[in-house]
């Protein structure tokens, strides 16, 4: 239901600025690899410090990808926005080289969105679905 | 419901190992503070690395605290276990010298806890609630 | 947080008025016990057309319990209200005679309310907590 | 990556048997329109006892499309089963002649399954997305 024919409201550099300007996404080394209105496609490389006990990628990094990808989805509809809440279903273990965020808006409308976010694990030729989420993101009054 | 008084299924020795080799865990600085059969408190200090474009603690961080307050309260009941689903409201923005994380099982039963999490953020004398979380947590089979 | 020293911003009459337009909570038969600035309590008495296939309250119906009491909480802060989102667990089958919702506002601000349910089944003398969820209550414009 | 070639585990005759033992969704008027292994597409002709004050359908409504298109789903896959938890976002009014939940099912494994839902509410010839789920579907232990 969301045309892809449009622009985003930030533009790629804008939203570039942002991820920039948010120190977590820098130490985590997110790129945003796709950008259109109403979706984006995220990635980051796999390395230790972001594991947990069993050598998986952690939940708090699934759940970065999923928020990101969510947050940054919505971006592109409603420009500056913050997390209202997210819920993250988690299924198999997040093992590769790459972990990838692709998010998409549901529903934009009365100052908030509603998106969904699949992450993958890449590992070789391989990519698995290994979480999906469920997001609410505001739009931050200007 | 559940009681205080049993002692917890992993000792806090066996639980600050397996945050010793949770990395993630260790990058932030995530230290336990209360560990009790059914409930736990933890903390980290804040510091920019932590933060989103806002200044706030970044969502994969509380995140971070509330799925880690739920997964290791239910390890006080059942032992070595992974997080399933969480779902997390954030209500304001999370500033401060210190985030906390509070974790409590409500229900454990067939394999899995069900558990909920509150996320303070303390900036001097003040103690601000602002995110809560409800997650399902698994047991990991022996 | 809430102080249960403030008036509803909805009287007693009113909500009950607006439970009255309700038609699906006249179906089920909610009562509204307990109605206070932030916190309500709401019950049902249990019927054979409220349960699923193993003889238990259907999800629905904790669904409902869950929903209303969060809503009806939000409606005490904010006035008229519409549910944004809600998650929902649920850990011990909901048997008995009468099922009990209780709902709190954890936090109002921005024109919506996160707010918590608790959902009891009570059994005899026995009051079980079943279920437990979180939602998003948006006040409507007025 | 659910295949739709494999046979759902239980026959579409079971889960109808399954449905008519289910004294609310008897109620409700729920239809099972399509079932297919991992996915399901269920409907209920909207009347006035299904609405909430505003006239649209009732959250609880829209919460059963929900878990039921989930629960049936995954009961194609691992046959008798309980809903463990379900998120559900609602965001457009419920109007119209019938509601239709379409439910796939995106991971079974471990004795579970995480299931999406879609749910549309139909108005003459215009199908209008207006919520969406996230559920975890616990298979009951034979």
């Amino acid at each position: 239901s969301m045309s892809e024919e449009k622009l985003p409201v930030l533009s790629r550099d804008e939203i570039g600025a942002v991820i920039g300007k948010t120190p977590f996404a820098v130490w985590v080394g997110a790129s945003l690899d796709t950008y259109r209105y109403g979706e984006v496609e995220i990635s980051i490389p796999m390395r230790r410090e972001l594991t947990q006990h069993h050598g998986f990628g952690h939940g708090a990094i699934i759940g970065f990808l999923a928020d990101s990808a969510c947050a940054w989805a919505a971006a592109s509809v409603a420009g500056d926005v913050v997390t209202s809440e997210y819920k993250l279903n988690m299924f198999a273990p997040a093992v590769g080289q790459t972990l990838v965020g692709h998010g998409q808006v549901l529903n934009y409308g009365g100052r908030h969105a509603v998106c969904r976010a699949d992450v993958y694990a890449l590992s070789g030729t391989r990519k698995k679905l290994v979480a999906t989420a469920l997001a609410t993101i505001f739009q931050v009054k200007p």
